[in-house]
C-alpha cells in the first residue's frame, strides 16, 4: 500500500525531515532499495549505506545525519522499520477459501473467514476462530482449538486436543501435542508413562519450522502469549514458558522445566528436566542447564554446566592460559620435589 | 473402563488397603484428579499431594501412609501407575477404517484390521501387519514392511524398503530410511557414496516427532526391540542400537556407531562415527563422544570430549577454582621469577 | 545394468588385472556381496575382507594385493567405487508420471518429463525444469523455481519464491524458505522484523531430512553449488554458504553468517550470527563459534568457544591434569602461606 512520508511519520510517531509528500510503497535493504522503498539504518557506521541507497526515505536515529534524503527520526529505527513494514505490506496469505480437497469433519466448527488449503484434514470437534488460515496438508486433530487469525503453514500437525490462542503462527513441519518422552523401567523393559495431558499455546506465539512441542503427561505444556520459538526447537512435556520469551533454534527444554517471561534462550541450549529459568534470564548459545537447577531472574549464564557470564569469562580466560600455568607447575615441581 | 480397587490390585499384584469396591475410571495428577481417578505418589515428600487430592484411590510405596484413601501398595508406584493407566485407558485410535482418500497400491498387502487415514499413500509391495494404524498423510514407500499393531501418527515418511517390527509407534514428521550422509571428494566435487542399504526397526520401538533414521549405505541401520527415541533425534547410516535403550531429544549418532542395550543417552549428545557405546552405558546430556571412541559397559560419561563422570566432576571442580589457582600462580611467578 | 570388468575399468580409468570378461551387475559390502557384485577396499587392513568375499571383482589401491580376484586398481578406491555405483545402478525413481491426485496450478510451468506424486501441491507461477521429480505430498509454493532433474522426496515444503538449481536433492520433511527468526523488542512485546527475502539453492546441492533453510529477511539466503547438508540442519536468514561445503547433522548457522567453499562443518556445530567461516575451514563436531567471529581459511577449530585444534588439544591436555596441578597448588599454598 503506498503511503506518504507524512502518513508514515504520523503512524510511527516519528519526526519528519524533508519531503513530506515522498511516496513509500515497500521496504528493502539500502543496497536493494528502489526510490519508493523505505529503508532504515540504526548505527552511525551504516549512515553511508543509507546515503548511497536509491531509497528516498530513511528511518534514522534521532541524532543521525544523512544528506539528500527524507528522514523519519525515531529512537529505535529498527523497531520503527518493523512497524512500518507491517503497516505497508499486506500480510501474504497462506491460503484462499476452503479448498475442495480439504477434509473437514462435519463436527468441526469453523468461524467466519477461515480458509483451509488442499489436502488439509480437520478432525471431529475442532474449533477454529475467525480468519484463521490452515495451510495445505495440515492435520488438525480431534478436539483441537485455534483462536482467531492464526496462520498455519503447510504440513503442520496438531495432535488431538491441542489449543492455540489468537494470531498464532506455526511454520511447516512443526508438531504440536505429540506424546512426551516418559517411560518407567520394570520387568526388563520400558513401560510408557501415560502421556494424556494437554498443550496450550498463547496468543501471538510464533513456532518455527519442524519444532516439536509435546503434550503434558498428566497436566499441561504451556507457552504463554507473545513468545517466539525458532526452528527445530524441542519443548518437552509439562514445560511452562512465560510471556515474551525468545528461544533460538535447536534448543531443547526437558520435561517439567519452567522458563519465565522475557527470557532469552540462545541456540542449541540444553535445559534438563525440572529446571527453572526465571524471568528475564539469558542463556547463551549451547549453554547446558543441569537437572533441577534454577537460573535466577535477570541472570546471564554461559557454558556447560551453565554459570554466570562473568564467572565463565574469568574461568575461561585462565583456561586459555592453562598451558602456561602447567609449564610453570612443571618447573616448580622440579624445584620443590618434596612439595 | 471402570474397575474396582480390588480388580486393580489383582491386576497389579498390589496390596490393597481400604475400600475394595472403590471405583476407578481414569488417571490424573493428584491436583487435577476427581474421586474416581487413580493417582500415585512415589516419594514421602509427595504424600501431602495425595492426601489433599480428591482422588479416592492412590498407589503408594509399601511403607507409605495416607489417611482416608484406598491404598494400592506397590514396590514401584510409578511403574504400577503406568501399568494401571495402560489397562484402564483404551489406547486412543489414530484412525478408523480405511479412508477413501487414501491411495493404496493394489500390490500392497494389508492384514486384517489395518486402518489407513486420509491422504496416506501406501506404495507397491508394501506389507502391513494386522491392526496397524497408518495416520493421515503418511507415505509408506515401495516394499516397506510393518508388523502388527504399529501406530504411525500423521505425516510419517517411510522410505522404500523400511522394515518395522510389531507395535512400533512413530510420531509425526519422523523420517525413516532416508539416504545416509556419505560422499567422497574427488575431481573438485563431492560424489555420492551409494546409500542403498536398509533400515530395520525392532518390536515395541517408539520414535519421536521429526526424528530421522537413515538407511544403511550398503548394509543396514538397526534399532533393536524396546528402544525409545525422543523427538528430533538423528540416527546415521549403518548405526546399530541395542534393545531397551533410551535416547533423549536432539541427540545425534553418526555413521557406523553402535549403542548397546539398556544404555541411556541424554539429550543433545553427539556420538561421532565408528563409536561403540557398550551395554548399560550412560552418556550425560550434551556429551560429545569423539570418533572411534569406546564407552565401556556400564560406564557413565559426561562432557566433551566425554570422560567418566567422577573424572569430569573432579576436573570441573578444579576448573571452577582456576581463577584462584591463576592468581596464586601469578604471585608465585613474581616470587620465583627464575622458575 | 550389467557391465564387464573391462568396461568398468575403462569408465573409471582403472588398471585392470584378472578376468576382463567378469560380469559386474551390482554393488555391495564385501560381506554381503554375491559373485557379480562390485566391492572395494581402501586400506591394507581390509584386504582380508575382500579376499573372503564372494565378489569376483574388487576395486583396490594401486599397490594392494588380493589373490584370486579380478582387480580394478585406482588411486582412490572409495571414489572409484562411488562413481562405479552411480554408473551401474539406475537411480531409483521417486515418482512416475503426474499423479491424478496432484494439484498443479494452471499457472505453473512444468518442463518435459517432470513427474509429480500423489497429493503434491504445485502453486501458481511455479516453474519446474525438465526431468524433475516432485514426491508425494510435497508443497511447492507460489512462484518457486526448480531447475532440471531435481529430486524432492515426499513431504518437502518449498515456501513461496524458493529457487533451486539443477539436480538438487531434497529429503523428506525439509522446509525451504520459512521465515527467519527476527524480531524487535519494543512497547513490551516482540515485533516481527520483515522476513520477505529469498532463498537460492545452487546446482547439485543435497538437503537432508527435516532440515530447515530460512529465507532472507530483506536479502537472500544462499547455498552454492555442490554443497551437502545432512539431516536436521538449521540455516538462518541471510546466511551464505559457498560451493562444495559439507555440513553434518544438527548443525545450526545463525542469521547473516557466511561459510566459504570447501569447508567442513561437523555435527551439532553452532555458528552464531554474523560469523565468517572462510574457505576450507574445518569446524569440529559440537564446536561453538561466537557471534561475529571469523575462522580463517583452512583453519581447523574445536570446542566452545572454538579455537585452533592444536590449542584446544594443548589446553585440554592440561585441563585433564587439573586435579594434579590443583593438589600441588594446595601443597605449595601451605608451604608459602604468605604468597
Amino acid at each position: 500500500m503506498t503511503r506518504t512520508a507524512r502518513e508514515l511519520a504520523q503512524f510511527l510517531g516519528a519526526i519528519l525531515e524533508g519531503d513530506s509528500t515522498q511516496k513509500v510503497a515497500g521496504i528493502a535493504s539500502p543496497e536493494s532499495a528502489g526510490p519508493e522503498d523505505l529503508i532504515y539504518v540504526d548505527s552511525p557506521k551504516q549512515l553511508d549505506r543509507a546515503a548511497c541507497s536509491a531509497a528516498r526515505c530513511v528511518i534514522v536515529a534521532l541524532e543521525a545525519a544523512v544528506e539528500g534524503k527524507t528522514l523519519l527520526r525515531a529512537p529505535n529505527p529498527k523497531l520503527a522499520f518493523a512497524k512500518a513494514a507491517a503497516w505497508l505490506l499486506p500480510e501474504a496469505r497462506i491460503v484462499e477459501g476452503i479448498h475442495q480437497a480439504a477434509i473437514i469433519s462435519p463436527q468441526a466448527r469453523l468461524a467466519a473467514g477461515v480458509t483451509v488449503g488442499p489436502y488439509a484434514v480437520v478432525e471431529d470437534a475442532v474449533e477454529i476462530g475467525a480468519g484463521t488460515q490452515i495451510g495445505a496438508h495440515c492435520v488438525v486433530g480431534r478436539g483441537a482449538r485455534l483462536g482467531e487469525r492464526c496462520r498455519l503453514y503447510p504440513h503442520v500437525t496438531l495432535y488431538a486436543g491441542a489449543r492455540l490462542g489468537a494470531r498464532v503462527v506455526v511454520h511447516s513441519g512443526a508438531v504440536i501435542g505429540s506424546d512426551g518422552f516418559g517411560y518407567v523401567f520394570g520387568d526388563g523393559r520400558y513401560w510408557k508413562f501415560p502421556q494424556v495431558g494437554t498443550v496450550e499455546i498463547g496468543d501471538d506465539v510464533e513456532i518455527g519450522a519442524n519444532t516439536c512441542i509435546d503434550r503434558g503427561a498428566l497436566g499441561a505444556t504451556r507457552i504463554a502469549a507473545g513468545t517466539k520459538l525458532d526452528n527445530l526447537v524441542q519443548v518437552g512435556h509439562n514445560v511452562s514458558i512465560g510471556e515474551h520469551t525468545v528461544i533460538v533454534s535447536q534448543t531443547g527444554i526437558s520435561g517439567s522445566s519452567t522458563v519465565g517471561k522475557n527470557a532469552v534462550i540462545g541456540g542449541q541450549v540444553g535445559i534438563a528436566d525440572h529446571c527453572h529459568i526465571e524471568d528475564g534470564a539469558i542463556c547463551g548459545a549451547q549453554a547446558g542447564i543441569p537437572s533441577g537447577k534454577t537460573i535466577r531472574a535477570g541472570q546471564t549464564v554461559w557454558g556447560t554446566p551453565a554459570r554466570p557470564l562473568e564467572k565463565f569469562k574469568e574461568q575461561y580466560a585462565w583456561f586459555a592460559r592453562l598451558p602456561e600455568i602447567g609449564e610453570f607447575f612443571r618447573r616448580l615441581k622440579a624445584r620443590f620435589p618434596d612439595a
